[in-house]
């Protein structure tokens, strides 16, 4: 991975994903002949049949492993938040941080439970992004720069990447990317976020339609999208998803927010974010409508709203028992078990 | 857990549904009270949390843990196999088991994958149950002693049961159980099990069919049900999740078939297996709809059809980890978050 020049750095993003490598054909077949030896029906495990080989394809690792599965959770504020769209404060969004860091968050304990490595990255909280409604998040430079430490979170041996977010008033912004990405009205991509009553869910659709104004015909360039009424956590989980494809990182979005980031991406060309999964159906309004413009199938659907990741560290999970299950199962020849009869 | 008498043994088993223990209500509040505190906003975990007041409810402990996990799989032989509805010979249930034991199959690996005790109990293999067609598949003394050894399974302190099965034409068993249950069709709960073609559906619809057709009225009884066109495996299940309630103990049954062992239960009692959860949506004909039956909603939808407990050890890593979140996350007030504003 190169780092990003300080010249054009928007035409080096998109050149990272015109070059992205494509999928391992031979791991793929590799991984469907053993499975069609296992001890077992053909087909019988369902999805967790296709996750291993979506692991196979994106590792290019015939005999995929997962031994080093991380979550990373970017963590960004939103000036957005002057204008009352979240029923929290946003101080919250470092005091998460610390208790991310003492070990008494969700995501601490879903990591504990399923062993996963978790990895927080702060931007900047000091300074929030400026109010979308009004000026764009950031100039070129300063999103690229983002975009390219996101791109320096994926190092380190990672072989599943799992992403969440945290960031007071985020689900306003990720709100606006669908809004910007896939038209309709606000209403159709805005939630209520960590819990606004209806005057808050009113003032969010207020916020995003007017953000998604002010950008005009920007909205049909997805980087630009990003720029002017993204943020610092979307910015960097855009540039771990385009950078975990160049270093063959099968890549777990968690749900809502993240799902935005991995929808600026897929924005930018369909089969970019083919070595993305979907963790979760987020209970937050509008998510399963991104899943399905992104073309993709989550993985599960459990009402969970609360990001940090704690959706990726469930899927990610199913994926990690699903290649453990092809690795360590028999074949029909190794148990001596009979083979289907007709 | 008394042992069953040898006389008038279905009514007393009658009797051990009707005095089944009520979930405990301040075991639940002292949950909710505690989630309230976490450092979420409330109700963003969604099914997790609910799952957590659902281990607390029947478990009875205000602070659950799941400390002993076991999946218990149920193998047994069908004489309806005779009738050319499975895609594999009647000879691989016992080969499946020793595949078990050798740890080659894939509840091994799930098991291994999410540390869970595994207990495989087989059930006079070498003695299929009669033809459903022509004949009960047991009288009332086989079948509430085999209901019986289920209700042994579950002793040695396990915490979270995961019920699956093994079982060569089980399927068949299983679409004979809810077209019993819940009329309609044949066709409506028949499936392709491991792998039927076309000729081998009819087949199934068929003798699911004849078999519910030669019970006549009987229908209407679920012990009766469960006794002339059930089977060893399902009985065994059907007295485990009986007997889970008793000793507190929170159940998941997996799919497609042992979803028919508890349907059985959920017919004597709406609330007999409402310490119930139902793994997955089973991919194999009709379970979604038994599920709704049933007044259930699955923890997973993962396109998966093995059984041996799959589904079922998938859903338990929820169930733990949500737990485990619930007992190890800080308070607002540990924490020094910020609560809600408004």
């Amino acid at each position: 991975m190169s780092s990003v020049p300080s010249a054009l750095p928007f035409d080096d993003i998109r050149d990272l994903v015109a070059r992205m490598p494509g999928s391992d054909a031979a791991a793929v077949a590799a991984v469907r002949a053993r499975d069609g030896q296992l001890t077992k029906p053909p087909g019988s495990l369902g999805r967790l049949e296709t996750l291993t080989e979506w692991v196979a394809a994106w590792s290019g690792r015939a005999q995929p492993r997962i031994q080093r599965p991380v979550v990373c959770v970017f963590a960004g504020n939103h000036g957005v938040t002057d204008r009352g769209v979240s029923a929290f404060p946003r101080e919250v969004t470092r005091q998460m941080v610390e208790n991310f860091a003492a070990g008494g968050a969700a995501i601490n304990q879903l990591c504990l439970a399923f062993d996963f490595g978790l990895k927080v990255l702060d931007l900047a909280l000091d300074h929030p992004t400026p109010d979308i409604v009004v000026a764009d998040a950031f100039d070129e430079v300063a999103c690229a720069a983002t975009m390219a430490f996101g791109m320096e979170a994926v190092a380190g041996g990672i072989d599943l990447l799992m992403i969440g977010e945290m960031g007071i008033g985020n689900t306003t912004v990720a709100a606006a990317i669908y809004h910007a990405l896939y038209g309709g009205r606000p209403e159709d991509w805005v939630g209520r976020g960590t819990g606004v009553d209806d005057d808050g869910f009113r003032r969010k659709c207020d916020v995003v339609g007017a953000a998604v104004d002010r950008i005009g015909s920007a909205r049909t360039n997805p980087l630009e999208v990003l720029r002017r009424i993204g943020g610092r956590e979307f910015a960097a989980m855009a540039g771990a998803i385009i950078a975990a494809r160049h270093e063959r990182i099968p890549v777990i979005v968690d749900g809502y927010v993240a799902g935005a980031a991995a929808a600026v991406v897929h924005a930018m060309a369909p089969g970019a974010i083919d070595h993305v999964e979907i963790a979760h159906v987020s209970a937050e309004g509008g998510h399963a409508e991104a899943v399905r413009r992104m073309g993709k199938a989550a993985i599960l659907d459990l009402g969970m709203r609360l990001g940090e990741g704690s959706g990726a560290a469930l899927a990610g999970a199913v994926v990690k028992a699903a290649v453990a299950t092809h690795a360590g199962m028999a074949t029909f020849g190794q148990a001596g078990v009979a083979e289907k009869e007709r």
